[in-house]
């Protein structure tokens, strides 16, 4: 039951329509689609990647691959560099699950390989122009040191390659996307042809949300792993990933107070609902884009509006035109988040149009 | 039990040294201290309050009123504006605690008061200079006439004034908060001698954690209404209104990955962590000061280093010097936060020193 407000409200049926959009897109391209949970962090919304045939997910800490395990999960990669602290869990979970971990260096590996005692697959993660972390793709001396070390330990199954090419979010248009996304599997493929003599199975893991959602082409690799394409938000329409109406999550906020002659309403819907996370828009910070709500769908997104700042639990919307005329405290207004990632982890928890709950991983657990 | 990383360790020392200066404060100056909850969402902080004799609280939200009253206090207001969908839990709530509302203007006055049937305390939001919500100070027709209709209503107790100067948060140093802090006392004082001779026992409410922290003058104030002093922040410190060493709370966070050329640290610890709550320090986005840690405590902050750059799991932290020289992947750095409020919302849990834990609102039962 939809206790109180502002409430997280999801869509299934654009949900179900991106999951599928993937899926196909996957099949098509002949690439296993390894889906990130942590957009969701949901068992329930795991549930509908499952419908789809989707039976193996990414994570990116091991609480999450604990909490996706008790949900049935059982061929699950930890796409976050391995860090001593994780050991002793993940020696307990991948007794029950197939689970892939990842290195990103070899500091990194060595600061915990052998602490490593169950069977398990790895991951190298590579950098292939991101710049946050992994080996640089072209360095070979690196990578050999730590596939030779893997390869050391008879519990440890080496996988492939990993990557994250999360420069795509910087990327605006499909040109630019492609751009880069070409420029990832020429470096991919380049890597792959020097180890699969030695490795015949080897895996190219590789994908987020920008490249695959705008991209048809995915020579060379094995899996994609795009995450936040389940939801979309603002940011990617801003990329040119998708269109605002696949957006399939809205904050519903009770508009607080309205003040025409500034053009400027507040609704209850702040940094702990929507987060901070930004995209500039003709010069201005945008929190969200403002659509209208009738209790169980809103509306695409009114023009020249948007949430320009957040306090705690106020936002502001600014707006210009008369769009939002005729707006008064208690109405309701449903705002499509910047990053929809981050927005569904502040709220903890989502319903949809029927009042449903869809559960999100408690903070409390970790 | 602490379970995994990273975790938010709270230093109870120095928690209770910044609530025994607040409550010093308060008790000298002849104001009531009624401490913004906000902050720490904690029923474990809150007896930290207690045991110093505070028993007036503040909350933002009625669900934080809730968990706060089950918690056994019973004198609070909420202070952000009543929006209808609040009203029947208000009314429920309002039959076992004394639960003061807030009104910011005719409009969302207009919309809820006729839904309010519980005896509830009422305030009218002033702005003093904030510019968010709340009547403008000197727009005494509108203040009129909101209080008129407050007294048409028997079970509504008209309680005075109340004002946000979050204007604060944009000063940097003694002086300018201490400047805004004068004026909006002035303009408060003007405010409260047109209204005394008909309300002799009228409240004026007021009070950020800058200008309670920097100033010792409050004439004409009857209640200040801090929150974030308890644990105060990195933002704090570039305001003035602290030192680094009064923070309160820290991310504990393992070193991912070591960068020694590039003087690059990734971290576990992100925006679902910290929030992207940052502040600008010589042109740089900073989103929290490193320090060392040895398992208990953290050190002062290391000089030249602090967060970067944030992605969902991730911190990239940037140094320049040797002070980070020698760190290793897995060694535990404390990562002291740039919003305090923020960080304890995005964390949902609190550890001490010794392992036990301080509860946060779960987001899950709103």
């Amino acid at each position: 039951m939809i206790k109180t407000f502002p409430y997280l409200l999801i869509d299934i049926s654009k949900c179900e329509q991106n999951i599928a959009f993937m899926v196909q897109k996957a099949t098509k391209a002949n690439v296993f689609l390894r889906p990130h949970f942590k957009t969701h962090q949901s068992l329930a919304v795991g549930e509908l990647f499952r419908k789809q045939g989707v039976n193996r997910i990414t994570v990116s800490s091991v609480t999450m691959a604990e909490y996706f395990a008790g949900g049935g999960w059982n061929d699950i990669t930890i796409a976050f560099p391995f860090v001593p602290q994780m050991a002793q869990r993940v020696n307990t979970l991948a007794q029950g699950v197939d689970l892939n971990v990842t290195f990103s260096s070899t500091q990194n590996l060595f600061a915990s390989i052998d602490r490593v005692e169950s069977r398990v697959g790895v991951f190298v993660e590579v950098d292939v122009g991101h710049g946050r972390s992994g080996v640089a793709v072209d360095n070979t001396r690196e990578l050999a040191l730590m596939v030779n070390r893997i390869g050391s330990k008879p519990n440890l199954v080496f996988k492939g390659f990993l990557t994250h090419a999360g420069h795509s979010y910087s990327a605006r248009g499909g040109e630019e996307v492609e751009k880069l996304h070409t420029e990832a599997l020429s470096k991919l493929a380049k890597l792959r042809s020097f180890w699969v003599d030695q490795f015949p199975d080897l895996a190219i893991s590789y994908g987020d949300t920008p490249t695959c959602s705008l991209s048809d082409e995915f020579w060379g690799i094995s899996e994609i792993r795009p995450g936040n394409f389940v939801f979309y938000d603002v940011m990617q329409s801003q990329i040119g990933s998708c269109s605002t109406s696949q957006v399939a999550v809205a904050l519903i906020c009770p508009v607080v107070d309205v003040f025409p002659v500034q053009q400027k309403l507040i609704i209850h819907g702040g940094a702990v609902h929507l987060s901070q996370d930004r995209v500039v828009i003709d010069g201005s910070d945008c929190y969200g884009f403002i659509c209208r709500f009738d209790g169980k769908r809103w509306s695409t997104p009114v023009p020249n509006a948007m949430v320009t700042s957040l306090s705690q639990e106020h936002g502001v919307i600014t707006y210009s035109g008369n769009a939002l005329d005729g707006i008064k405290p208690g109405d309701l207004l449903a705002i499509l988040p910047v990053h929809g990632c981050l927005t569904v982890d502040c709220m903890g928890q989502m319903f949809d149009s029927e009042g449903n709950t869809y559960d999100v991983l408690p903070k409390n657990i970790r």
